[in-house]
C-alpha cells in the first residue's frame, strides 16, 4: 500500500464538515444545558469544546462501513464526554491549573467538585450509548459497542496508572512507554474507531482494521503531543509547556535522550529529579533534547505509527471517509495544536 | 396492605443464601485477580466486601420476576463495583481516612489512585453489563439496564454534589434533604432494583414498583445511616461514629434538631461551624439531638420510609424473593451494622 500521506486542503478544518461539527457543538451544549449547578461544572468542562478528534473519529469511521451520522451522533458525543471525564481527572492529579488555554475543572472548581463532575461525564458517556436505541441503531450493536467502550475506559485507567508510577523513571524503555500510551492515550482513539465500525454495521474486519488505525494513531497523536511542547508555540492541550517538566512526566524524548548516555543522560537526570532550578528546567531541557536528537528520533516513531495507522485503513473500502481518517493520520504527527 | 414487617430468622445472614454471597464474592475477586497494580487497588476496595446490598437487591428483584441468578450475576457485581467507586471518591473528598474497619483507599494508596481505580470501578461496572450477553440475557435488557444504570450514576453525581452544597447549611429543609438522598444513595439503589427486574425480564409495571421500592429502601437506609453514629457502637460504614461532625455533613437528625430552634439549635449551630472542640463535638451533638427528640424523629421517618418500600412490592407476585426484599425494609432501619 502506497504510504505517502495526502495533505490536507489549506483552510479546511481538521475536524472535517461544519455540519457534522455543528451538530456535536449543539448536543453537547444541550445535554449539560440544566440549571443544577452540577450541569454547569460539566458544562464548563465541554464547552468550548477542544478537537472533538474522537467525535470525529466515530462519525468518519461509522461512514466507512455504512452507517449513517445521525445515528450514531450521541455515541460520539460520549466519546467527547468520556475523553474529559479523563482530562478533568487528570488535572487533578497533575495539578494542572490550565486546560484548553484557560483555568482546568480542578482550579476553577476546586478538586472535590471536579472528582464529581468527571465520575458524571463517564457516566454519561455510556448514557449516550443508550440513546443510540432511540436513533434507530439495534440492540446487539450497541451492546459490542459498550463492552468496546467499558474494555477502553478501563484500559484508559490502567495507562494513567502505569504512567504515574513511571514518573520520573527515566530507565523506562520504548517499549514500556509505548504501552503505557497504548492504554492511556490511544484507548478512546480505538473506542472511538471501534463504537464507529460497530454501531455503523461494519463486519468483523472491517472493525479489526478500525481498532487497528485508531489504536496507532492513538500512539502517534501522543508522541506529537509529547514533542508539541518543544516544537510549537502553543500547546496542543493549552496548558503551559513547561507542564510535562514542571510534573517529571516521562515523555518518548526524555527517554531517548536518556538513553543517549553520557553527559546528556546525566544533566536529564537532574532536571527530572528536580536539581535543576524550575526557571531553567524547561529551556535546559528543550536544548538537550535538540542536541541529542531525542526530539528528531521521537518525530521518527510518531511518524512510524502514523504510517501504520494509514496502512490498516487499506482493509476498509475507498470512500471520502477513510480518505479523511488518512488524513487524520497525517494531521497527528503534522499539526502544531 | 397489611405494613407488619417480618422479622428475620435467628443467625440468618441479612444478604440471603449462603451460596449467592459466596459467588458473587468470588466473582468481585475474580474481577480484580489480575497482577497489574491497578488490580491491586481494586481488589483493595472492593475486598473483603461490605454488606453486598445491591448486588443481593439485583439478584432478588431479578427472582422476584422470574430471571435466574446465574444469569444476572455479572450485573449484580457491577452494582457493587459502582457502588464501591463511589466510597472511593467520596472518602477523598470527605478527607476520611477510614472505611469499613479499615484504611480508605485515598489514605492507604493517595487520592490520586483512588481517582483513577474508583474511576476503574466506575467503567467495570459497565463491563459487568455488557458481559451479561455471556450469560444469556438478551441484548434488548442489557440496553434498557444500561439506560437505567446510566441514569442512576448521574444522579448519584448530582446528590454528591448538591450534599457538598448543603455541607453546613442548617436551614435546609426535609424536602431538599430527601430529595438528596434520593438522588446521591437511593439512585443505586433503585438501579439495582430496576436491574434485577428488567435483566430478570419483568413486566413494566414490576420494574416500575422495584424501583419505587429500591428508591424508597435507599432512603431509609441513608437515614438510618445518619443515625447510626448516634445509637449503635460501630456504624455500619467502618468510619468512625464522629465522622459526620468532624466533616459538618448535614444529616436528617441534624437538621431535625435545628428546627426545633432556641438554644439546642443555637448549640447546634456552633458545633457545625466549628466553634465547639473538635473532642468535645460529637459527644455534644450526640446529647442536643438525643434531648430534642431529633433522633427519635428522624427515626421515624426512617421508618416511614421502609413502610413506603414494603408497600411498593404488593405489586409483585408473591414469592420467597418478595419475602426477602420486604425482610430487607424492615433491616434496613433495625440494622446495628
Amino acid at each position: 500500500m502506497d504510504v505517502a500521506l495526502k495533505s490536507p486542503e489549506d483552510g479546511q478544518h481538521p475536524a472535517g464538515p461544519g455540519r457534522a461539527l455543528d451538530e456535536l457543538h449543539q448536543e453537547l451544549a444541550r445535554r449539560w444545558a440544566g440549571a443544577d449547578a452540577l450541569d454547569s461544572i460539566c458544562r464548563y468542562a465541554v464547552l468550548p469544546a477542544g478537537k472533538l478528534f474522537r467525535p470525529i473519529l466515530l462519525l468518519n469511521a461509522a461512514a466507512c462501513v455504512g452507517g449513517r451520522a445521525e445515528e450514531v451522533l450521541p455515541a460520539a458525543v460520549g466519546t467527547e464526554c468520556g475523553h474529559v471525564a479523563s482530562l478533568v481527572h487528570d488535572d487533578i492529579i497533575d495539578r494542572d491549573e490550565m486546560r484548553r488555554g484557560r483555568f482546568s475543572v480542578q482550579h476553577a472548581f476546586g478538586a472535590d467538585d471536579a472528582i464529581i463532575a468527571g465520575d458524571a461525564l463517564i457516566f454519561d458517556l455510556f448514557g449516550c450509548l443508550a440513546e443510540c436505541r432511540a436513533t434507530g441503531i439495534a440492540d446487539e450493536r450497541i451492546v459490542s459497542a459498550l463492552a468496546a467502550v467499558s474494555k477502553a475506559g478501563l484500559d484508559m485507567c490502567r495507562g494513567q496508572h502505569l504512567e504515574s508510577r513511571l514518573q520520573g523513571r527515566l530507565d523506562c524503555t520504548v517499549e514500556t512507554y509505548l504501552e503505557m500510551v497504548s492504554l492511556k492515550t490511544a484507548a478512546f482513539f480505538r473506542a472511538a474507531c471501534a463504537c464507529g465500525g460497530i454501531l455503523g454495521g461494519g463486519e468483523h474486519e472491517q472493525i479489526r482494521a478500525l481498532c487497528a488505525y485508531g489504536d496507532h494513531l492513538g500512539v502517534a497523536f501522543q508522541i506529537h503531543d509529547d514533542l508539541l511542547a518543544y516544537t510549537s508555540a502553543t500547546t496542543a492541550t493549552g496548558k503551559p509547556a513547561d507542564s510535562d517538566v514542571r510534573n517529571r512526566r516521562l515523555t518518548l524524548p526524555v527517554i531517548l535522550g536518556y538513553r543517549r548516555g553520557g553527559s546528556a543522560a546525566a544533566e536529564l537526570k537532574r532536571i527530572m529529579t528536580g536539581a535543576v532550578e524550575p526557571e531553567q528546567a524547561f529551556g535546559a531541557m528543550a536544548r538537550l533534547l535538540g542536541e541529542t536528537g531525542a526530539i528528531a528520533a521521537a518525530g521518527a516513531l510518531a511518524n512510524e505509527q502514523a504510517v501504520l495507522a494509514y496502512e490498516a485503513l487499506a482493509a476498509l473500502p475507498d470512500s471520502p471517509h477513510r480518505t479523511r481518517l488518512a488524513e487524520f493520520a497525517w494531521r497527528a504527527v503534522e499539526r502544531t495544536w
